[in-house]
């Protein structure tokens, strides 16, 4: 339970951190010059990565923070979501529409998950 | 430790998350048509039977994230917390003003509870 | 593991709350009408010394949500975070620019740090 590990450490932020049998991580898509569909498809695919890098799945998310800078995508956001998320295990969710840090990022996720 | 259970799951998200002795929730109000006070009993409301419903109470939250769209509205969801609050139990808190996924929400709050 | 500790105890909120290993607390900077970089300066100092309070320190830092209502702030505030953080220990990390809901206030930080 002491244990903390950290994957991916830069000089600023890791790309996730586990501590207590909960990994915290936070992702952005690798590429924000795709389309908003095209970043939610790569960051999706990105959060299976992590997931499965921490030893985890998305059958195991806890809670996910959704930031959306643009309100007029969440619907197709919703969309790709359900489908991705696996039935029966959704994760406590919230979204907001806050400004992100970088622009041309159209979706910005603060996840946890338990690796237990 | 390791059982991760789920409250409320729906296609999109589960009411409430635990694992490792920690609740994680999300609630807007079940009304959005009401008034700015109103919103905030019934919330203040929803948070004491979600909290029940997975086995602890409000003296036992840990940290929440306040989002209140409308900077107005700080000092009535102030004064309705305060009293909300029992007194010596505050839990760790930061109020932020973010643009809101649905229209008409005048609070959101994201919560840890301790459930031990 | 199953102890709930709350630190700094006021009507509204808990300096910081620590339970089963994890400290949860959030700071705004003590002095809001410093300048943005003696805000960022200020902000570093209170979480080291709320660290050592609740028996930690930024090496264990787990993941770190930076509120930075003005987005020009953000290269200033990177580079002295760079500093501030040892390296090889950075947290899990993600920035936005919401409103505070006080204003004067250049940035505010929500983090969870290890105490085992």
């Amino acid at each position: 339970m002491s244990e903390l590990i950290r994957y991916g450490v830069t000089r600023r932020w890791s790309d996730a951190v586990v501590v207590g049998g909960i990994a915290y991580f936070v992702e952005v898509p690798d590429d924000p010059t795709l389309s908003a569909g095209d970043q939610f498809e790569q960051i999706f695919q990105q959060v299976d990565a992590r997931l499965a890098q921490v030893g985890s799945d998305k059958s195991r998310l806890v809670q996910v923070l959704v930031y959306l800078p643009f309100p007029s995508d969440l619907a197709l956001f919703n969309r790709m979501w359900d489908e991705w998320i696996p039935e029966g295990h959704a994760p406590s969710r919230a979204c907001t529409h806050p400004t992100l840090a970088a622009p041309g990022y159209r979706v910005e996720l603060v996840l946890t998950a338990s690796v237990l």
